[in-house]
């Protein structure tokens, strides 16, 4: 039996000898590979804090000391050392194990949110109640150095720092990665740190100090932290924390289990606000993904874990025809930049960077920044393309609205995996786009059906100079070309019945079920159109108009029903005073368990059989039970 | 004839003696507090940069260099100084000179966002911009301590010192405050530079360099910086900006013009990203300004000049009524403590503060960790209340969402100015909030229609543990209570006629509006039912019912019309197949010009007046012309 099946709590790591560490430590990266191998999921974050997730839990006492994990990826370990290594063949499975902390699943998880820089706030807000509730916990997040690009860690730390009595550990978990190399200043000064000849050294005298002390007690880390002043200057970025009144410690080899079981006792003992500083690789331990250069298999799918092969290649996607496209148009157009938030491979702007390398910019995990200095370079004459996820734009939904759109500023954002997107849980889901971006005066956005619609909707917003247009499009593989039989002003019109008795408004990668759909419906005798207006901000009054002319509005959209397409157009139905009644068929406003997404369209009624099966009970409800008038 | 009046742009500032510059400066304060006294509008943070606007439009080219404003509300100086001097006696009057910088106004203006912390983004998309269009051009942003804690602006900085080749000056404005004293680690680093007993000496001996060199050139520049390198470790929070590789020039005397213009003369000569830290004093020049020590009159109403004192005192608002009623549940609650993002007497927790010092959080301008703290806070045991205007909510949409909600975390958020608010132009308007949160799962959110709903609201919000809650109201006076005939599930009905022709939906504030639209129509010889939902999400299905069995609903808001309360509470009837009309009234979703609230809400249609009449002729259409039916 494995030593790690009989880890039952984080209380029996502090039991164990170094020799079972040593060998637990190898036993949790071979279950990560086997279970990654077979369920896709984050291998490269999980396989650098192995070392680091060990000390964590035998110098803190979880859950009464609360770990906070930013972005929720790199928590594969904690999780098997909190009870849960049994069940790691069910990784990212519907009802198996999340991706992610889930407080479902364990009292150790307190966020299960996967969007980034937030975990120094919680841990800021923890402190702070224990402070008023008189308690003495600590609270510990563990944060890499990409997150550190957001500016909310920066809040967070301004507020930490503030006080010296509040028990908060940060511990900078310094890979030199979010998905690509972390860039900006603070990335520059850590590699700095790595790539300094006098820090191999450093580190080994640490080590040798640490052997010979033989213990993490208060020597070992007043030698380590005598070493460290003296190499301060070239080692450690502590002037800009320490400027703001916040204890550093570091950098510490976070592959050296006992190196950061000695730092992090030293942080706790210290009682007030401290970093600690720990330089990680990403993918330690599996060859394979250490030598992956783009990535380290930030994210793998199904591979063969003896070659790193994915084990079938997925069809090519959305992304790839926006990657081809949006090089296409900066080769017409010199003014095009295109901007991305630290995810330069996941968004398909690698192509155009490797063609114009001083014309893309990766701004770290900074939607806000990405967005107003977006504006900033409009407004100097570039046409910036913003390329995010589609959730992550929820971040700059002010700096869109203030930013680029009050100063109608010609900025184009490409939101990807927009709608459900499935197995990585509620926050990753791009179903609020649609509907947030409704609230944005003079904005324009674009929901492509397919690849031939996403390379000509992008093309028109780049067309655009005074406003934010939006191209939004799925995850995953992108459906057969769809071509139209007729136009309605800027609408297609993909199919058309006899009589115009049901207007089916088919917004983006909802079209192939809305045809099937409509299908359904004709086979049932009812006249049905089918539309895709291209542009679902604003409406063509032409589609408005076409629709107030019909018997029944049934829209669809792979996006929150509130406040989302639909109801956008059953506003501008009422607003040309038509009272024809309209269906909204969308992503139920709520948040979404991890399941692959056909199943959950299928829990939605994003379905052919159930659009058509409402579709036909609201129509036999207008007719009084006569299909047929 | 003034100087002031003869300046027509920054080019004659350059030809200007020292005695005309400092009879200059006179005169514009003069002329500032004058418009300020006429008109109301920001005083202090005004008074504050007359010596570096002056320095700026000297040392730089403006437009070719482009200067930007953080927060836009210390710009009077840039206004009078760019041909707009002679207009100031319109200032904040519809049609007149804006509160803030206006593009439509100048040439010389650039961004007119009010949020904070977005100066730093701008600047460093423009200088990418100026470096792949090839032009030398400088970019200055000038921005304030207090805005230096939002997120945003590290975003930025991490952007900026990433490169040495970018031309982007930064002026750190360092007046100790934004509304109130400036919080956090670097504010304290800040203080400990302003409050250093070396402090005085050591600008006392730059000065006396500089008057010595008697120009700005190199030298005297190397004089300063000599100076400075010497008392670095006592004056500069050099440390942290130059961990970044971003060069630090400070600090500066900013009401010595001369030194000013020195720094910011080294700043331009070397080319590359440089940080300005300029101390000044918030009200300079007009003593009663300087010694408030609330804020400094940093936004002042109409006041005598001679004793400071406001010319009218504006009657209790609801800002009052929730600053009396937080500190009672304060009182029986010690697990509810307070939040503010930097505006501690602007949303009324003073009191609060007052009484429970320990229990009133200020984040520094940062609403992301405003709202994420609280999560963790709730996540820890407390029931934070987290205050702040309506507008600011927007940076936090993604935090409320997935930080507060996903996790069931009880915080009440309390939105102060929703709806129109007015003078302060497009983007202070709170007109957002109602549509943005609708698509927030399990949020609740109320709309309070008078003080004792206040009162009653804020505590039912308070007392939901495992959800957000929201309370919203507007600026101003708050209305006589209304108190209800009767109930239905958890609204109140306000108005009822003999027969259930329409209903009203009567949302917060607009309930004035909404009761004397149905005297209007009940005098046509409609029946009218007035509800109040108070709870606008989700609403009772009460409600929802009575709704249905109306002939024509209309809601009224003042909140956007795209996916507020009008759109989901017509979602909501469709979701029960109920297909009665509604007729949706809001603020047209476009952004508002300045103007006072009554002319805007006139603008808007927001008026018994014209919901009647809308109303009417929609009951026309729908009864075929027969009113009687």
């Amino acid at each position: 039996m494995a030593l790690l099946d009989e880890i039952t709590g984080p209380a029996d790591l502090r039991a164990m000898s170094d020799a079972d560490l040593e060998t637990l430590a190898h036993e949790i990266r071979e279950r990560t590979i086997d279970a990654v191998a077979a369920h896709a999921g984050h291998l490269g974050p999980n396989l650098g804090v192995v070392e680091l997730t060990l000390a964590l839990h035998r110098v803190f006492d979880s859950p009464r000391d609360r770990i906070v994990w930013d972005t929720g990826h790199q928590a594969y370990v904690h999780k098997m050392v909190t009870g849960r290594a049994g069940d790691f063949d069910t990784l990212r499975q519907e009802g198996g194990l999340s991706g992610y902390p889930s407080r479902a699943e364990s009292e150790h998880d307190w966020v299960e949110n996967s969007h980034a820089s937030t975990s120094l706030s919680y841990a800021e807000g923890m402190a702070r109640a224990n402070q008023v509730l008189g308690r003495d916990d600590h609270v510990v997040a563990v944060i890499g150095d990409g997150a550190m690009t957001g500016g909310m860690a920066w809040e967070a730390i301004n507020n930490i720092a503030a006080s010296q009595d509040r028990r908060v550990v940060i511990v900078v978990n310094d890979n030199g990665r979010s998905y690509q190399p972390t860039v900006g200043g603070l990335a520059n000064r850590l590699t700095d740190i790595r790539t300094n000849p006098r820090y191999e050294p450093a580190l080994g005298a640490i080590r040798e100090r640490l052997n010979r002390g033989g213990s993490v007690g208060p020597a070992a880390y007043d030698a380590l932290h005598a070493i460290k002043k003296g190499l301060k200057d070239v080692l450690a970025p502590q002037g800009m924390f320490e400027d703001l009144g916040l204890k550093y410690v570091g950098p510490v080899d976070g592959h050296d289990r006992k190196a950061v079981e000695s730092a992090l006792a030293h942080a706790k003992r210290f009682g007030g606000p401290v970093l600690v500083h720990v330089l990680t690789t990403k993918g330690q331990g599996y060859d394979i993904a250490v030598a992956n250069e783009n990535d380290q298999m930030h994210q793998a799918p199904q591979f063969d874990r003896t070659t790193g092969d994915a084990v079938s290649v997925a069809p090519a996607g959305w992304t790839s025809v926006f990657r081809d496209e949006v090089v296409r148009i900066a080769d017409e157009r010199p003014d095009v930049v295109g901007i991305t938030a630290a995810m330069l491979y996941p968004v398909g702007l690698d192509a155009f960077a490797d063609k114009f390398p001083d014309r893309v910019f990766d701004v770290g995990i900074a939607e806000q920044h990405a967005a107003t200095s977006a504006a900033g370079m409009a407004m100097a004459g570039l046409h910036p393309v913003v390329a995010v996820y589609a959730t992550f734009l929820n971040r700059a939904f002010d700096q869109v609205l203030l930013d680029v759109a009050l100063h109608r500023c010609g900025v184009t954002f490409v939101l990807d995996r927009a709608g459900v997107t499935g197995d990585d849980g509620a926050s990753h889901n791009g179903m609020w786009d649609m509907s947030m971006l409704q609230l944005v005066p003079r904005l324009r956005l674009a929901a492509p059906r397919d690849g031939a619609r996403l390379r000509e909707l992008l093309r028109e917003a780049v067309d655009v100079d005074d406003a934010p247009t939006v191209v939004r499009f799925a995850k995953g593989a992108v459906p057969a070309d769809v071509e139209a039989i007729d136009t309605v002003g800027t609408c297609d019109v993909l199919a058309r019945g006899d009589r115009q008795d049901v207007l089916v408004l088919a917004v983006g990668s909802m079209v192939p079920t809305c045809l099937a759909a409509a299908e359904q419906l004709s086979a049932q005798g009812l006249g049905v159109t089918v539309v895709d207006p291209r542009w679902v901000k604003p409406f063509d009054p032409a589609v408005v108009g076409l629709a107030a002319e019909h018997r029944l509005v049934v829209t669809v959209e792979d996006n929150g029903r509130t406040g989302g397409v639909g109801a956008a157009f059953t506003q501008a139905l009422r607003d040309v005073e038509s009272d024809v009644p309209v269906r909204v068929h969308g992503v139920a406003q709520e948040f979404l368990d991890h399941a692959k997404r056909p199943v959950i369209l299928e829990r939605l009624g994003l379905t052919p059989d159930a659009v058509a099966a409402d579709t036909h009970a609201a129509w036999l409800r207008l007719t009084g039970n006569n299909a047929d008038v």
